[in-house]
C-alpha cells in the first residue's frame, strides 16, 4: 500500500504551515497575534444567529443540491444591485468558495491541463489544482508597483494549448490589489483571443477602499458563456465558519455540470443556508460600516509598516491583505523564529510566509499579513514585527 | 471552450435522475411518495436544535480544519463503545461522508487506478470515481440470495495491479445486506493478500435488524494500517441536512494527508459541528427507538412487496433499502411512467431505477426502494406500485 502521487503533490496551505510553532509558542505562555489567516474578528450580524435559532422544523432532509431557492434568490438580488446579472437559476450554492473552485476546475480541465493566473496567487488555488491533477500557468506581478497587472503581452506569453481558463481573485488575495476596469478588460481580451474560460473569484468585493468603484467581471458584456463567478459569505459577512459559497454562470451547458457535481455530494448545510439567507437580507449599511473599519485598519498597518527600515511596502486598495517584501534572506525562517525565539513582553506574531503564494520561483523575502484585528492589536503586532526584524537582522548580520 | 472529458463522464445520481418527472407530476396536482432517496422523515433529536439556538459566540471564524475537538472526542467515545478503537486524533471531520470518500480516493489512487467494490453499489460512489478519474472494479452479487458476498475466488478475480482498495458499504446501500463476521473477514483476507486499503462505509451501522450483531471493519485485528472508516450523522440521527461526516484511520501517513486535504478547504460548518456534538451525547435509547421504527417499516414493505405477483424480493437485514427485481423489461421506463401516466386517486410514487446502481451491465429489472416513511404511507406506496405494475404489464403485454 502506498500513498497516491497526486496527494503527495498537494502542498500544505501556506497560511497554516507554521501552526505547530504557534501552538508551541502558546504552550510556552506567549500570546500569538494571528496575521497569518484572513479570518475576520468582526461579529457576524445577529440576523444569522436569530434565523438559525428560529428554525421551526424538526426534520433535516437534504436541502436541494443546487441550494435553497430563497438563498439563491437573495444572492441574485445582491448581484443585480451591483450590476451583475445572474438569475437565481444560474447560481449553485457550494461548501464555501473552495468547493466552487473545485467545480470550475473539474468542469473545464482534464489531467495535464493548466489554468492561467497571476503570481503570487492565493495558496489554496494550488492545493485545488494539485488535487485535480492540473498546473498553474502564471504571469508575474511585483511588490514594486503594488502587484498591478503586467502588459497584455506578458499576460498571454505563457498560454499554451492546454490552458483552459484564467483565474483571478479581485480584490486580490494575497496582495490587496483591486484591478481597474481597464485591467479587467485586459484579462477579458486575453480570454476572448485565446478562447478561455474566466474564473473570477470576487469574495472580497465589499472590501474596496479609496472610493474606488469595483468593476466586476460580471459587468463585462460579451463574455456570458465564458464567465464563472466564484463567491462566498465568509469574508463578506465575517462568517468563515458558515460554509456557504456559490458558483454562477450563464453558460447553460456548464451550469448543468455544476448541478450534477452538486448532486453527487447531495447538499450544503441547511442551517448555514438559512443563516446566509438572512445575511443577504440585511441593509447595505453593514457593508459601509465594515468597510470603514477595515479602511482604518489598512491605514494603520501601512502607516506602521512604513516605519520599518528597508521594508518594501505599498498601499493595497482592497481585500484585507498586504504582501510586503522584508529585508531578510529567508522570510520563512524569520517567521518561524518569531514564534520560537522571540517575543515582546510575552507577545509575538504569526505571519504567512510568502513562499507558498509564489509559484515556480523560490521566494524568500515576502510575507502576507491579514489585517483582521482591531487597530490597537494591529499597532502592537507591527511593533513586534519591527522589533523582531531589528533583532533578527542583528543576529544574522544583515 | 469545451467541457472537460472528466466532467462528462460523471453520471447523474440515480437517486435523482427522475426528479424532473416528479416535478411535472406535482405540477399536475399529483401527490408523489418519495421512495427514491434515503432521507429519513424522522425528527432530528431536539438536542441538535437546542445546541445551535444556544450558541453564544457572535463571531464565526473557521473551525479547525480537522474538526472541532469536542466533536471528534464524542465520535471517538461512540466508536470505542462499539469496540472500534479510534482516538479523537485519528478522526477528521468532513462535509458528509461524500467528502470523506473523496479524501480516501485522492489519497490512495492515481489516474487510471481502480477500486474494488460489490455490484450493485451506491450510485454516488461512481460519481466520486469519475470526478477523480478512476474506475470501479466489481464482483457480482444477486437478488436471489439477498446480495450476499460471493466466494473468495469471485471477489478477488478482477483485482489487478491498478487496484488500490476495496470499498464496501455495510450495512449496504442499496441492498440492505448486513455482512456477517465471516464475510467481513473474507474481504479482509482479500485486502491483506493483495495489499489493498479497505474503505469501510458504515453510515448505516445503527440500522441493523433481527438482533444481528453488527461486525465493523474497525473491530478486525491486524488491519490498522489499511483501514479507512467513512461515516456520517446523516442517517444515524436523521440529520441529512447537517453536512457532518468523518474519516478515520490509524495509518499516520494517511491521516496526515487527510488533514492536508481538510486544510485546503479550510473548515466544515461550525454550527453543524456544534449540533452534531450534542447529538453524539444523547442516550442510546434514541437508536433503539429509531431501530424499532425502521424494523416495523421493513417488515411492512416486505410484506406488501410479497403480495406483488412475479416480483423477486428478499428480506434485507439492515440500512433502509430494498432492491427487488420487477417483472418488467425496463424498470427505468416503468419508473418514469409511474410519474407521467399513472396515479391511484391522485397519488403516485418515485423510485430509484436500479440501472444506476449496477456497473458494467445494463440492468433493466431492479429498483431501489428507501423505506423512509411511516407505515401507513409505505403501505399506500406499495399498493400504488402493485397496481401500477399490473396496469403497466397489461399495457406492455407482459
Amino acid at each position: 500500500m502506498k500513498l497516491s502521487n497526486r496527494v503527495k503533490e498537494v502542498p500544505f496551505s501556506a497560511t497554516r504551515v507554521l501552526g505547530p510553532y504557534a501552538e508551541e509558542a502558546r504552550k510556552k505562555g506567549k500570546k500569538v497575534h494571528h496575521l497569518n489567516i484572513g479570518a475576520p474578528d468582526t461579529n457576524v450580524p445577529d440576523e444569522f444567529f436569530e434565523a438559525i435559532a428560529d428554525i421551526k422544523t424538526r426534520t433535516l432532509p437534504y436541502a436541494p443540491s443546487k441550494g435553497i431557492e430563497s438563498l439563491r434568490e437573495e444572492i441574485s438580488k445582491y448581484y443585480k444591485d451591483k450590476g451583475v446579472d445572474f438569475d437565481a437559476e444560474e447560481i449553485v450554492i457550494t461548501n464555501g468558495a473552495s468547493e466552487a473552485l473545485l467545480y470550475a476546475i473539474i468542469s473545464i480541465t482534464d489531467l495535464g491541463d493548466n489554468i492561467l493566473t497571476s503570481n503570487p496567487f492565493y495558496t489554496n488555488y494550488l492545493t485545488a489544482f494539485r488535487e485535480l491533477g492540473i498546473s498553474p500557468n502564471i504571469f508575474e506581478t511585483s511588490v514594486t508597483d503594488g502587484y498591478r497587472l503586467p502588459p497584455y503581452e506578458e499576460i498571454v506569453k505563457s498560454i499554451d494549448s492546454n490552458t483552459k481558463g484564467i483565474l483571478l481573485s479581485n480584490p486580490s488575495n494575497p496582495t490587496g490589489v483591486v484591478y481597474t476596469k481597464e485591467e479587467v478588460e485586459r484579462i477579458v481580451k486575453a480570454a476572448v483571443e485565446y478562447d478561455l474560460y474566466i474564473i473570477a473569484d470576487e469574495v472580497y468585493r465589499e472590501f474596496v477602499f479609496d472610493n474606488l468603484e469595483f468593476y466586476s467581471f460580471g459587468q463585462v458584456e460579451g463574455i456570458k458563456d465564458r464567465l464563472i463567478l466564484v463567491d462566498s459569505i465568509s469574508k463578506r459577512f465575517g462568517a468563515c465558519g458558515a460554509r456557504i459559497g456559490c458558483i454562477s454562470t450563464k453558460n447553460e451547458e456548464l451550469l448543468k455540470e455544476f448541478v450534477k457535481l452538486a448532486t453527487s455530494r447531495l447538499a450544503v448545510s441547511t442551517v448555514d443556508q438559512i443563516g446566509a439567507t438572512a445575511l443577504y437580507q440585511i441593509s447595505d449599511k453593514y457593508f459601509k460600516e465594515i468597510n470603514e473599519e477595515y479602511d482604518l485598519r489598512r491605514n494603520t498597518i501601512i502607516e506602521e509598516l512604513n516605519k520599518i527600515e528597508d521594508i518594501e511596502v505599498y498601499k493595497p486598495q482592497g481585500a484585507f491583505y498586504v504582501m510586503p517584501k522584508l529585508p531578510v534572506e529567508d522570510a520563512l525562517d524569520f517567521a518561524k523564529w518569531l514564534l520560537t525565539d522571540f517575543d515582546v513582553d510575552g507577545e509575538t506574531l504569526m505571519v504567512a510566509p510568502g513562499g507558498g503564494f509564489f509559484y515556480g520561483r523560490e521566494d524568500k523575502r515576502h510575507i502576507r499579513l491579514a489585517y483582521v484585528m482591531n487597530v490597537e492589536d494591529l499597532k502592537k503586532s507591527i511593533t513586534i514585527l519591527k522589533e523582531g526584524l531589528r533583532e533578527y537582522r542583528k543576529l544574522k548580520n544583515l
